[in-house]
């Protein structure tokens, strides 16, 4: 992470001395905690209650993760070591089932493991612990060069709306949606964001709000029903957003809130780009109709802690992610270079796959 | 209100023995307190701190705060008496600038005041009291009436959404945009009603939720961001909001949000219906740009009861409503038949204004 971003912000991830730690995202604004995670069960925990949350941080999470799960087995014999590591590996993946980087990092552990001509568990555990160091350091790179790709995007007094958190806190280096507004940011583009408060988990209001404003950038927050609003009133030039899995055919899952954002952004003639690392993007997922969607608990939208804000015993629809189909997609921002329709045949050329 | 539905749900709005009573819907779902209000600032803060709001529930306790405000002053000289009144009526007109309603019912009892023919101060109290019960018992009839012309929208089967809340609580009778949907289940129709949450003070979670499942209705709440998803699942077929003003071209101010829903409504080819009491439509707004848009305190959004959600000092910005252009509205409902566009001159036939 650049020097001037990277003294303001938390990491989100930290291996140390054979230890993982990750930031309890659950408790910003208030409270940065970076906390041990010893075993499997923590990590899938802290996966699936958003401690570590935003696909590529899952993804850099699980990997180490997968070392955690398998610290104390390299006193068995390889074949032994290998299959615990896939079990622990189908574990770790089985937290959250929509962002493809989960699967993605944990299918490269394994495949590393499968193919490494060490022949002792030992061994290949340090093989592990350095593919996964790896993956991270891969990751901050990425998270750089997509924001030099959709930099250019960003020019002097836009209005620039995100949704969720595509942040530095979503990674482990600038973010990606954030990138390109971070590093406009640094080369003096001056520019406001708005940050959709994201219900029901409010990674808006708590995240996004938070790192950009600690960061120096202008970012006003907003109600998720505001956007259309503030479009309406000229506010809003260019719309940002991550995701957690792009289909073959270029439609994008992403928190849930993305899809209407699209449609109210195409409704208003407003850019709607998608900050997309590679390991995003999935050809073996040919459409958004094959993305499972994650249908969360009521609980995070019946409560707020411990304010219970709807009546007892209501029925509830919680889906976590939604799709936006590839037509309401102005482009792709990938770490190689901003693809537009057809998105297909622009990634397969741009990333061989 | 019908027997079917009055037993269920309590009254918002009470007068009794010269005494006005508001029931406090901050404190909905958790307690239903039937306040007294005793002066002019009382009823000024109900209004203001959405005690007691929708738009037709805050002409019919308008026109009661007007009869507080001067209960006390009916040993005045009837010219100095009627001045009060218009001073008092400004005074409370002053607690919201958006729903025309409050104005309208205002205007009402002062126009009544200037053309009574009695001379004295305790006379024309006793005028005041009279018209503002019309007020309330005609607001009561048009929803009814209002929900006769709408139920014929709602088919078996259906998924109808709304925004806000437009229900019983936001008149003293069975609600605006809720009325088809009580009349339509009274006469066994079966359908669900998807209710947004409404960020950020949460109506549809502890209103409109409340409300219908306690009258017997299906229904199941959802954050307003997930509304395109459902839509894009195929299960909205109709959308019913309410609304606080309807200017001469058909353009609609509502709850903030209601702009995005219509935009989604309309991209998935959804019919979009106001329900539209003759009142709040304003002939003399001849479209949406002349609405004044209320900016309410940050601290809406920032924080949930005691739970602070955003980091401190964060910029905010919180419109209370937004405004709907008519060309995404399918049609009017109102207590004297649906109008459809072109809406000027539809409601000119249909009301003679």
């Amino acid at each position: 992470m650049p020097v001037e971003f990277k003294n303001r912000l938390p990491e989100t991830i930290r291996w140390k001395d054979g230890k993982l730690f990750l930031l309890d995202q659950t408790r910003l604004p208030h409270e940065e905690l970076l906390e041990e995670h010893h075993n499997a069960e923590e990590v899938w925990h802290a996966i699936q209650k958003l401690k570590v949350r935003g696909a590529p941080a899952i993804g850099v999470a699980a990997a180490y993760g997968l070392c955690v799960a398998v610290r104390e087995q390299t006193g068995l014999a390889l074949k032994e070591f290998r299959e615990r590591l896939r079990l622990q590996a189908g574990y770790l993946e089985s937290s959250r089932p929509t962002a493809v980087n989960l699967a993605w990092a944990l299918k490269r552990m394994l495949r590393m493991a499968e193919h490494s001509s060490l022949e002792s568990s030992s061994g290949l555990y340090q093989e592990l612990i350095a593919e996964a160091e790896m993956i991270h350091a891969e990751d901050q790179r990425l998270c750089l060069r997509l924001g030099e790709h959709g930099a250019a995007l960003i020019k002097n007094g836009m209005g620039v709306l995100t949704h969720c958190n595509a942040g530095a806190m979503a990674t482990s280096g600038i973010g990606t949606a954030t990138a390109p507004m971070y590093i406009a940011h640094s080369r003096g583009v001056r520019f406001r964001v708005y940050a959709d408060e994201t219900r029901p988990l409010l990674q808006g209001a708590r995240i996004t709000s938070w790192e950009l404003q600690r960061s120096g950038l202008n970012v006003t927050l907003n109600t998720d029903s505001a956007a259309a609003h503030l479009m309406s009133e000229g506010l809003i030039n260019l719309v940002l957003v991550g995701t957690d899995r792009v289909a073959a055919n270029g439609d994008v899952a992403n928190k849930i809130g993305t899809l209407g954002v699209a449609i109210q952004a195409q409704h208003f003639g407003i850019p709607f780009y998608v900050a997309c690392p590679s390991s995003t993007y999935d050809p073996f997922t040919s459409s958004g109709k094959d993305i499972v969607i994650e249908e969360r608990a009521r609980s995070e939208v019946v409560a707020f802690d411990a304010t219970v804000v709807a009546p007892v015993g209501v029925q509830v629809r919680n889906p976590a992610f939604d799709v936006t189909p590839h037509e309401l997609v102005s482009g792709l921002i990938t770490e190689k270079g901003i693809v537009r329709a057809p998105f297909r045949e622009g990634m397969h050329t741009l990333l061989g796959k």
